[in-house]
């Protein structure tokens, strides 16, 4: 009599991992450069898309994903109203994307007509973290009135990010978050990590952002996709 | 030959459902009027509870269980300087408090010592909503600067409450935040739910949440447990 041998089922992480491998074959097929974008509630997901949409009208043909954990699609019309091809995502209540989810959405785009693909997250600093998409980067959006002690109470999000805009800069003045005890935390993670300080609401500090984002873009183009799927 | 029967393992949150009711047995027993606060991160969780303790000193003694998903204490430590017994509960990585980390917690407090115990689950708007800590009130914390929206997109959570702090009024005339948008936002989910509008930096409204505090704590005394666990 020989053991019989059943097949253990993937966990749930690595079956997520090999729908971020195929995303990512069809987004780089597609030419398309996607940025996955999370943060707190409020933080100003949205409200960066918004801006970079119109700011860079006629440069970027921008597409947004806009994740959400009730069908309040508001987010995802603003994009639209701002220039985007949009996608609103109603996660039914679960508290971050995954890769499936992404399949799924990007199916219902039309990918040749878009160079870069915002994928607005669920607005959580813990979940989000440990599910790659399939994207080609992933951008965390802190806000000065959340507090400059995030990096030490989140660290598993600011270790695994390509960059981080500093979000509300307007409101430093009226608030006692302190950047330099903030830097020495994400620096203690993630070092060198590409850092933007601006104001969706103001403007201010906007621009080195907006070449982040065209440089990004074209490198992908010119040089190839990153290797790193993130 | 008859067929075997094999007892299907509970599934987590009624697991969770019991030990629940087993915490909120052993605060009963103990005369502590337990408070579940939730919000995102950075909305003013800690700020609330240190400054809760500071005023009500003298009449009320406060015991603190902060979460961070991390080992970082330095939230605790503030709620200690206050005057409360603090407690810091690293859930190393995990997005929520369940009743069992509260079992552990609850475990090494000096309960005969505490009248109201004040539990920080992690920042998060989605997750935590779903799991039920033995506690006799749950409290939802927003801030102004998050943006009016939030009712509408985490209904889950505004829906569950037993009460609101709006946090930050101090900022209102730097954001856009419109009261009377979010304020029907609530009140289609929730309606009549009691809301405390007001600013842990500058002191603003303080009066009347610590009066809701004092008072619930005065109730629980004089007319025993509410029935609901929350």
């Amino acid at each position: 009599m020989t053991v019989k041998t059943i097949q253990v089922a993937k966990s749930a992480l690595s079956a997520n991992q090999e729908i971020a491998e195929q995303n990512r074959a069809m987004l780089d097929r597609a030419g398309v450069t996607a940025v996955n974008l999370m943060a707190s509630p409020g933080a100003g997901k949205t409200s960066l898309i918004e801006r970079t949409v119109r700011e860079l009208k006629g440069e970027l043909r921008i597409g947004m994903i806009n994740s959400d954990t009730s069908d309040a699609a508001m987010d995802a019309e603003r994009g639209e109203r701002a220039g985007a091809f949009s996608i609103h995502l109603n996660t039914t209540g679960r508290c971050h994307l995954d890769a499936g989810m992404i399949r799924d959405a990007i199916a219902c785009m039309p990918l040749e007509e878009i160079d870069v693909l915002f994928i607005e997250n669920i607005g959580n600093l813990v979940c989000p973290a440990s599910w790659k998409l399939g994207t080609h980067s992933s951008v965390l959006i802190a806000s000065t009135p959340e507090g400059d002690d995030k990096p030490y109470k989140y660290p598993r999000m600011y270790s695994g990010v390509d960059a981080l805009v500093v979000n509300k800069i307007d409101l430093l003045p009226y608030t006692n978050f302190d950047l330099n005890y903030f830097t020495r935390g994400v620096e203690a993670l993630n070092p060198g990590l590409s850092t933007f300080p601006l104001s969706c609401r103001s403007g201010e500090g906007l621009t080195r952002w907006l070449h982040w984002i065209l440089s990004m873009s074209v490198r992908e183009y010119i040089y190839g996709r990153a290797e790193q799927m993130v």
